[in-house]
């Protein structure tokens, strides 16, 4: 019998995946979950954006241009210029969802072993980008304490060697829900220009930014065009993560080229979507204050009522959707586990990621989770009610 | 400056797109052009499936299922078993395109440097998925004057190393047309399980089968359960290129749990092109019936005139919607730019992919083009006709 890749072994699964077959063992016995476990929101799609697929008039449903089609792309530049990043449609490759702009930004600038840098907890599936490029991930652990701002700058220039090719952040952070500073920015900017690295920016929730913050992407920061990679999706933005649709932007023309060459092997980025997010970047800005209004309230409830429960820290996010809460608990895989398993109240229990997975250092964060406060206000309270209640009788 | 990677290099490109900038010119210049280089049918979408996001009732544009959502599985699955293949939904992962599902089989079972044999001519894209993956291919060429069958099984065992992993086809083939028999298939299925290889079938035209053949899929093959992978997807079958759905299908339990970490880290295939895709698997028949007479007098007509044409040599295709022609030239890459360049009848000229790119063999098949016949009858017979006078005229 043949063999599987060591690649193919060295996949990691999915941190939530574990827990699936106990909450399809917890629905069995008739349990409700709440699940805070991913980043799916109950938030509506645009109408304007589901529509669209339903009045177009295509006979066939054809191949779009591998960049994407022409009109999409210079509506979505029009778009970044309204976020004062001066890109035109050139500058832009549609790909299938923020997942392939990241797969094809890794296998342009990164060869076999070649290191990446990225400060954790981060997004789990970049261990899985990683992988399937052959790369390897160097960590820089940011801290609860710090509400995982950007580690010191420092803590960076120790770990670069001449295979390491780039930096990625996720800002505002999943799962960290951080918004990264302009001075935090340009530190990362001097860095890279320094030791000519490319700064890969994942901004797929570059709208969700809190508290009177405003988003500095690094497409804004001026001598950075050759080092700039910013990764964008539709996904959350719009809450239509089943479209995707992402997109790759730089000034670097040679990025452009070879990202170019990876999009034209895969032929063309799903068309009714392309159909869909475009109608979608007319969504009204009222749409976005009211989801705003909406993801601030919930974290609101969310981190008030977790900062009230005994031995639970947590920090406070400044964008996206996501918190870290640290629990007085020994191992949260085990907990979360034991949420689906053995514990309910009314009948009710919770369904959260272990945020082991969002860190690449073993043994760290094992006392954390995440939590995506992608449900409505009185499913948090209740949420965070179970967890408060769990705690009180965990044993680990 | 940061530089790409190897990897990025080396990516190829598309050996259609060089062309490109000279049909934009014609264009320009007032010409009409019969595109006879692309893969793009102008075959209509069965009705059913694109009105069938048409009447979608979502209010969130939702992930499914990494794998695919079930229902849809579960169909597929039944579509395969009216065709004779033993599989249910747990062998099938939704995958975004056949592209993807090719990318998630050279991931999942080949690491950095191993070896994949193809017989050449192949579908171009195989390289670009073969340079993404960090693998090397191993061509055997498949001869014009043989109709492009199965070369002699002894040429594939000598090709064997250590490093080899897999033996992948395209049956019915792109570029060449040829359908394998059920004897082929049986001679790799023996090659592959005494030296422990996947066989790796691309499928993706099978509905394409002509003059009372069928096709024989290597999932009907007894014992191979373990080693054979097979490549679908919606595009050709139902003339929808642009939804971007394929599957990966396997009896292989370790390959199905080690592509699904693949698809896991991309999170989802798009969600309306499998409504799109699951409608279309209720296209009646009658559809394919029509189709099929389509490109049987389309590939009757093609020949017939091609082979009028003196000093030019081609292959019966018994499948899929292509075909190899060797023509009196010595470089058809020049050839056609030429044709776009400094050609026309009655200001119509056509454009043809040179067969050089789907080759691996430096130097090999330079005098061949590659002709889709995806065009209706009088726009081949045109076609042809500009071919023939240009051939009386061009001197390389």
């Amino acid at each position: 019998m043949p063999t599987i890749s060591k690649k193919g072994q060295l996949m990691p699964q999915s941190p939530i995946r574990k827990l699936v077959p106990y909450a399809e063992e917890a629905i069995k016995k008739g349990k409700t979950i709440y699940y805070l476990n991913i980043g799916q929101p109950d938030i509506k799609t645009p109408k304007i954006a589901l529509d669209a697929v339903k009045i177009h008039s295509l006979d066939i449903l054809a191949y779009t241009r591998s960049e994407g089609s022409e009109d999409y792309r210079k509506k979505i530049a029009n778009y970044y210029r309204k976020n004062d990043i001066q890109v035109n449609h050139d500058d832009i490759i549609v790909t299938t969802g923020g997942s392939e702009a990241l797969l094809f930004a890794f296998g342009s600038i990164m060869d076999m072993d070649d290191e990446i840098i990225i400060p954790e907890p981060f997004y789990a599936n970049y261990n899985g980008f990683s992988t399937a490029s052959g790369v390897n991930i160097v960590p820089v652990i940011s801290k609860i304490e710090d509400n995982f701002a950007l580690p010191p700058i420092e803590e960076f220039e120790k770990l670069i060697t001449p295979k390491t090719k780039a930096i990625l952040i996720c800002n505002p952070g999943n799962p960290t829900g951080y918004l990264y500073s302009k001075e935090e920015i340009q530190k990362l900017a001097a860095i890279v220009k320094k030791h000519d690295l490319f700064l890969i920016a994942d901004e797929v929730y570059r709208e969700f930014a809190y508290d009177g913050n405003t988003h500095y992407s690094i497409m804004q920061e001026k001598g950075l065009e050759d080092y700039a990679i910013m990764i964008d999706s539709v996904s959350k933005r719009y809450s239509m993560c089943g479209a995707r649709i992402g997109c790759l932007v730089s000034k670097n023309k040679q990025v452009i080229q070879t990202v170019l060459k990876f999009a034209q092997a895969r032929l063309s980025p799903p068309t009714l979507a392309q159909i869909a997010s475009e109608a979608a970047l007319d969504t009204p800005q009222s749409y976005f204050d009211d989801v705003i209004e909406e993801y601030v309230e919930r974290r609101n409830i969310l981190i008030d009522e977790l900062s009230k429960i005994e031995g639970v820290k947590v920090a406070k996010p400044k964008g996206a959707f996501y918190c870290i809460a640290e629990l007085p608990v020994k191992n949260s895989d085990d907990f979360a586990q034991w949420l689906l398993e053995h514990f309910d109240v009314n009948k009710e229990t919770v369904m959260v990621a272990p945020a082991g997975g969002f860190y690449s250092t073993p043994g760290v964060g094992l006392n954390q989770i995440r939590i995506a406060y992608v449900l409505n206000k009185n499913s948090l309270i209740k949420s965070v009610n179970i967890i408060k209640e769990a705690l009180k009788v965990y044993k680990d």
